[in-house]
Parts: structure tokens; C-alpha cells; sequence
């Protein structure tokens, strides 16, 4: 499979400064109402970091070139570094995070599993799309954490991604092999519906089941509009 | 084979500003007429550290329980951290580290295949004792390093690495079951001659191939007492 594309034309990008461009125009949806209690935001939100920076430690372990290795690092490393920010978080709360995070494990375990995708190219475009997808509802979730902590919670939330460098990587293959952009819009649109029910699973539901569903309505029409536009970066038809 | 260890009492350590200290012995053997060229050490130190950070992500994605994983992340950090110290190094020379790193691929890879072993403990002693033959071997090849950049390539190489947990981890583990420790001794044993020859790949060879081997022998005899050292830390027989 790789052999085809062993040397993909992979424009090297360092980590830039600005947060990734795809949320900027990211509209402060109201979810206060539905935040979870800070605890299990954090620790489903590190949990979420953890298990991406897995996938993405797979991505550059099978990835084809050192090139491509060397583009996909710094992705790794911000996940890492925002897994270890929510952890010390947690920390200055409890002693033990694992203890805070644990709740969270066998869903997101699932997901990666269900989302990991069946080669580089895949897996690829399942970071790009699902991390995207559940920064995106997590920096809003934080508007409803009340003083410093909701503001550090979506300040380490919408930092840096590294994860731009992916659109070249995928655009590029794509140029080379056309067919493999349907193979990845089919992939991208397919990877929707479970993302978000992990976001669903973060929400707290107050006893007015109907009110709820009128707050992460117009939530959910915006994360689905951002990755619209995730998809059209990727030259995919969402 | 981990159900029986899921809840290993694990305790995480911080990482500490203090270098590891098996090392701190380790006397200066001048290994200076054998250090290569710049480029290929920091090339060579590079993609090296690339594979552990590989490694490490692999034996914090298979790790069985979360405290495991969280003990283990600042030890994956920390050879990211080293690799992107390296190749920041290669970039102030050239514009492309991976053409720099891409001659130690093979030779790497096919090592990392060797010592990663058959199962979690396995690899967490590979790690621990692989890495740390390769990063005193790369500490004590930086003095032949001229001026400034020598400096700033051992103090990449001597920075701290995070793994001291593993040795929690495995005498944890060990003490649950002792066979295990029988099995991860002969393992331990089995991987120095690999590791050598890596070094021992990393030195330039002068014409007089009697004189660099007793320059040679002094530096490796050293980097086996270490490596005795910590097969004891681990509670093996070396």
C-alpha cells in the first residue's frame, strides 16, 4: 500500500503560533447550561488528549518517509503537552487523575478502535476530522466552567493542533491517486456520527430533556458546519 | 498475560530537574578521535531518539492500566523533546533533517524490531536499558564535538529522561511474579550485543583499526558497568 507513495512531496510546517484557522469563526454557541461538572470535563477531556496523541504516536510510527514522521511530530507533541496541562489540572484538585480520567476509558477506547481506520491515510484523516470536531465542542463546553478554570480549560483547549500539516500530507496523496479522495470522503463523513456521540456522552442533562435538546442543537449545527469545512480543507465533498 | 498485573501499584514519579542517576558516574573516556562528523552524529542521535519516542508511545498505548500510562508519558515527552532538540540542531546547517537521518533508518528500525520484545515488560526493559547504553554512548561521543555545538549535544543527550519509573514499574511487576524477573534477566542479557553494535556503528574508524579498537574498549567496557547498574536498579542478574 505505502509502496505506491513513498515519497510523498511533503511540504514540511513548523507549529505555528496562531491557533489552527479552521475555528476561528467559531460563534460562542451557549452550552453553559449543559457543562459537565469540572472533574469529569478534565478528565474526559485528558482521556480525549491521551488518546490522541496515541493515534497520532501510530501515524508517525507506520508513517512512509522520515519527512513525513518529522511533520507529524509536533501534532504528537501538542497533544501530549495538552493531555499534560489537563492532567495538572486535575491535579490541583486530586491526587490521582487516573482515578478521574478512568470513567471515560472504555468509551474512548471504543471510538479509537471504531475510528482508527484501515491504513495510514484513514487514520490520518480520522485525527484531522474527529480531534477537530471534539476540540471544537470542548473549547465551547469550557464557556460553561465558572472563573480561572473554565478560562485555563479553553485556553489549553484551543491552543495549537500541529494538525494542519495533515491537510498536505492527505492533498498530496490525493493528487497522486484520485480515488483515494472518495475512499476518504466516504471515510470523513462516516466518522460524524459516532465523534459525536462522544461529545453527546460529555454533556450534562438537566431534568428538561426538551430544553437540552434545544441547547446542543445549535451546538451540534456548528460543529458539523466546522467540519464541513475541515472536509472542503481536505478537498472532500462532506 | 496483563490481567494478572491491572492494578500494579504504581507510583508515579515527577519528572525531577536532576539528570538520571545512573549516569553520574560515568567517567569522560575520550572517545574524541572516534566521534564522527557533526551532521551524522546529530543524525544518527536523532533518529534514534525518534525510535524510542516510537517505542515509549507503543508501551503507553499498550500499557495496562491508566496510572501506567500517565507514569510512562513524561518518559515519551522527554525523548520527543530530545529528538526535536537534535534535528533544531541539524536545521541550523541544513535545510532537510530527514535526508540527514535517512541513512541510520535501516540499521534503526531493524534494531528497534530486535530489542522490542514479546510483551509489555519486555519492552519497558528494552527501553530502559537500550536507551540508556545509547544515551551514555551519544554523551560520551559529544566530547569529541567541537566548540559550542558539542556542549549543547551532550547536554541534549544527558538531559533527563523520565524513564527511572520504568524501573518502579518492573520491580512492581516482578515481585508479583518472580519468574518474570528469570525471563526479563535473560532478556536484559540478550540485548547489549544488539545495542553495542549500533554503537559501535556511530564511530568513525580511523586507518589504524588496532588503535581505535583500544580506544573503543575502554568506552565499552564502561557502558557495560552501567548497563550492569541498572540491570541490578531492575533487580536482574546481569
Amino acid at each position: 500500500m505505502f509502496e505506491l507513495f513513498k515519497r510523498p512531496r511533503v511540504r514540511i510546517e513548523v507549529p505555528r503560533l496562531k491557533p489552527r484557522e479552521v475555528s476561528e469563526s467559531l460563534p460562542r454557541v451557549n452550552l453553559a447550561e449543559l457543562t459537565p461538572e469540572l472533574l469529569p470535563y478534565l478528565g474526559q477531556a485528558a482521556y480525549i488528549q491521551l488518546s490522541l496523541f496515541e493515534a497520532l504516536a501510530r501515524v508517525v510510527t507506520v508513517a512512509p518517509t522520515v519527512q513525513a514522521k518529522e511533520a507529524l511530530f509536533p501534532a504528537a507533541g501538542q497533544a501530549l503537552k495538552k493531555h499534560q496541562k489537563l492532567v495538572a489540572e486535575i491535579r490541583r484538585r486530586v491526587d490521582e487523575p487516573a482515578v478521574i480520567m478512568e470513567p471515560f476509558v472504555p468509551a474512548i477506547d471504543n471510538f479509537a478502535a471504531l475510528v482508527q481506520g484501515a491504513d495510514w491515510y484513514e487514520s490520518l484523516t480520522s485525527i484531522y476530522l474527529t480531534a477537530g470536531i471534539l476540540d471544537d465542542f470542548f473549547v465551547l463546553l469550557a464557556a460553561g466552567i465558572a472563573g480561572d478554570a473554565g478560562t485555563r480549560a479553553a485556553e489549553i483547549m484551543d491552543a495549537e493542533s500541529g494538525r494542519q500539516v495533515i491537510v498536505t500530507l492527505l492533498t498530496d496523496a490525493i493528487t497522486e491517486d484520485p480515488p483515494l479522495g472518495s475512499r476518504l470522503a466516504l471515510w470523513g463523513r462516516r466518522l460524524v456520527g459516532d465523534t459525536l456521540l462522544v461529545a453527546r456522552s460529555a454533556i450534562h442533562h438537566t431534568d428538561n430533556a426538551r430544553t437540552d435538546e434545544q441547547r446542543i442543537e445549535p451546538a451540534f449545527t456548528e460543529l458539523i458546519a466546522q467540519h464541513s469545512r475541515r472536509m472542503d480543507a481536505l478537498g472532500l465533498t462532506a
